[in-house]
């Protein structure tokens, strides 16, 4: 058989062995019962272990090495090449030991994480982190690197991208959000949130979710969507990519902003071509870029004056006290600046303070200019002097988010690259559909979505996020985007 | 590594699979979205594919020819062997390229047959039965039998059964039972069903159907309850066997009887010892064991006079209609006995003609002494003579079921047999038990669970049908414990 029928004939059954993998992740979150647990783990540890010897099988080496002296493959072909052969050569160079050695390790950390948060109390999990950034270091060097030990860890989850590059885009942003952020806080008129505050029944919220869902183009008869603790949007398979939500009672924001973000996430995945799922390459271009198609969905559009135009009767229509609300209150609403403690509850003006501390710290414990002993103290400075703010313990301070107990260093960039991204592309869609702020006030969503599709969704994990977003808008990750877009936004909302 | 070590872990490999298996099963009937489909039936047939060759890998055979020659081994470990044994040993007899011939014909006969039901023209389904009988009858020629093609056929659903022995039962069966129905029907007075048909939140009826589920002792912290189409129970894990039902908006039986029925099965799975899902012994003794326990719960439990005197108040609850209708007028509701056409809706009386109609064709289908383009009127004519019914058109008739466009002859007794065997059970539990009535009558459900899970559900399938009845009920099957059990309920209810 030719290398390259016998390359795709080999990611293709894997691609089968993870479908039923994702379906076994799915199921855990949504439906598995309590007493299922045990023996469920035992069954996804098996489905994994044979996906990852499969990832690092002589078979697919051989292939790989045929196929990357070739020239004449297709861009597809040729993008399945670059991902499988990157990924099979960084697994190779750790050795399966250590590999089990940090399995283990991990599931110590996350449960003394956890105990260490309920009991706010650092010292419970700081010789597991010890551990965990001394792991990251090791595997930086298995792996290899040219200039910061991070980088090569960065490349997980935003390939290509490097410390310096970080620093470049984030010196500009904090030097203009900063004083922007100060003024909004010292001279703005902050809007009544009370509109999404109140009582509001858990079913209606959740029918509430699948419209808003529909309304943006998701496809229920290739997806779904099911209650959870933490939303996540997967794909299972060909047509079947799942969304899941949860709400809360006395507020309608995290529930209806939650289901926006994960169906930016899932037309994403919708909309990526059929052929791309046996290549390996339907994961998205990277973290960065996915999480571009949330946000965008979720705050370009979904807290916008034109979405809010058209969303209020439809809000009324579930919740019938909206019929008399100004939608632009509810907009307003929607956009409350509020420095607070906790990342996922930030909005888009603070957000991105959250992760350039986040960053700091976790190259300063790559190359040792910090001490994981510190952590507490230097946690609690960096983000009073960014935000002004002060956690009153641990547990809203260092130890709020579980990244770093499972050994996710290089993870939190993803989120601030995709604020920057999806306000890079929002230039560029609203460059070639001017009408853009008319068509979402009358609830047309259609051609923002063809353009989403033929540009981003289409392509999937072709192109490395810095040739795809050069592809589409003509220029490198450019900051400015989103500081002209948080400006503006907010300087007319708080009426600076 | 000993063979016996070796053995378990080959199949607590397969066991794991088989679970990842069973749960896109679950999934592809409750949760999937419609364009999953294509793309699903691979990731199925990949798992299928593997789960099969596991079962006649030629290390497994290695074992199992040592372990054959063992004597040291526990019941578990015998019951196992015997049974993957003999599973092995008829795989092995019938040639790959057949098994792929008949899976190809199949899916052709059951879109024919689809086709044929729709319009209710048999001619349509015809040929492909014909191949679907030759299929079955080459079948038994690759397994081998000793005295009829059937009998081997038998042994997929009842290990251990013959065509002789189904004709010992059913005989007296036969001659006792018919009498009593033309008596019943002739001089009998039937009830009133008017309680159960009306108007019903289908919201309401499942958690009613949840409700009846906690009542009998089904445990939701290992399991959960879906809606489907059609149905059924299933072990996706160990702590994880499922339950899903159907609602009907104009009538209250189907949705809670089903949730009964279904809840029956679901004790099953649930009381098996853990130590057996690894060993393949987890699917039950044999389909008839497996449908004596839930037509015990549904019938001989759920349509009991005791039941109801508990039930209507807990009914009231949901539905407060109920409050003032007496506990024996639901009672009686529940068991009109009403000869019909189609066999998934027939009552306890006349269920088992059902099954003897369809036994008498297989068998000749089988030996030839049937031709498949008789089948219509043969069909026509012995259900006349049985239930004094005639089909007014074939999809009422011989094309009401779809088992034999699968090629699953064999089957159909099994359903006859669930109800032999949970008569003989009950004989033997009320003579454990003399206070069953008055516990069932006070909603404890307690005693009679700890003694199905004692006698039938630990064992799971150690032991054949054959020798797991005697062990219990120290006699062999005998049909007069049903025929006495139908004969004094229904000449009650209906005052003979």
């Amino acid at each position: 058989m030719d290398a390259l029928t016998a390359y795709k004939k080999h990611l293709a059954e894997t691609a089968k062995l993870s479908s039923a993998q994702a379906l076994l992740n799915w199921d855990q979150q949504t439906h598995m019962p309590r007493k299922a647990l045990a023996f469920r783990s035992q069954v996804s540890g098996a489905l994994s272990k044979m996906i990852f010897e499969r990832s690092v099988s002589d078979e697919l080496g051989r292939y790989l090495e045929e196929l990357e002296k070739r020239e004449n493959l297709t861009d597809e072909e040729r993008g399945s090449v670059h991902r499988v052969g990157k990924n099979y050569r960084r697994r190779k160079a750790v050795p399966p030991e250590f590999v089990e050695e940090v399995a283990i390790a991990r599931s110590s950390a996350q449960a003394a994480w956890a105990e260490a948060k309920e009991a706010s109390d650092y010292s419970l999990f700081e010789p597991h982190l010890e551990k965990m950034v001394g792991y990251a270091r090791r595997l930086a060097d298995y792996i290899g690197y040219e200039d910061h030990p991070y980088d090569t860890l960065l490349e997980d989850y935003e390939p290509g991208m490097t410390c310096a590059e970080l620093r470049g885009i984030i010196e500009p942003l904090r030097q203009e959000l900063l004083p922007f952020l100060e003024r909004l806080l010292r001279d703005g008129a902050k809007p009544e949130s009370s509109p999404f505050v109140g009582s509001f029944d858990i079913d209606v919220q959740r029918r509430l979710a699948h419209r808003a869902l529909e309304v943006i183009g998701y496809d229920f008869a290739a997806g779904g969507l099911d209650d959870v603790v933490h939303p996540f949007t997967i794909t299972i398979g060909t047509g079947d990519v799942r969304v899941t939500n949860r709400y809360v009672e006395n507020h309608l924001g995290p529930g209806l902003f939650a289901a926006l973000h994960e169906g930016g996430h899932a037309l994403y995945n919708q909309g990526m071509r059929e052929s791309l799922l046996p290549l390996g390459l339907s994961r998205g271009a990277s973290n960065g870029i996915h999480e571009s198609q949330s946000r965008l969905i979720e705050n370009q559009i979904g807290r916008s004056r034109p979405f809010w135009t058209f969303f209020q009767p439809v809000l009324a229509e579930y919740f019938p006290q909206f019929s008399s609300v100004a939608p632009d209150a509810l907009h307003a609403a929607a956009n409350i600046v509020s420095p607070s403690l906790i990342r996922v509850e930030a909005d888009e003006v603070t957000y991105n303070f959250h992760i350039m501390l986040r960053f700091e710290i976790e190259m300063g414990l790559l190359d040792g200019s910090i001490a994981v002993t510190d952590l507490p103290s230097l946690w609690n400075e960096t983000i009073e002097r960014y935000l002004g703010v002060v956690p009153p313990d641990d547990a809203q301070g260092c130890l709020q988010d579980v990244h770093w107990s499972m050994g996710a260093f290089g993870y939190f960039p993803s989120y601030m690259l995709g604020n920057l991204y999806a306000a890079q592309l929002l230039t560029a869609i609203r460059k070639e559909i001017p009408t853009l702020d008319d068509q979402v006030a009358s609830g047309d969503f259609g051609t923002l979505l063809a353009w989403l599709r033929r540009e981003v969704h289409d392509v999937g994990a072709i192109y490395e996020p810095k040739e795809l977003i050069e592809r589409i808008t003509g220029e490198t990750l450019d900051p400015s985007h989103f500081i002209a877009y948080v400006s503006e936004k907010y300087s007319e909302i708080y009426k600076l």
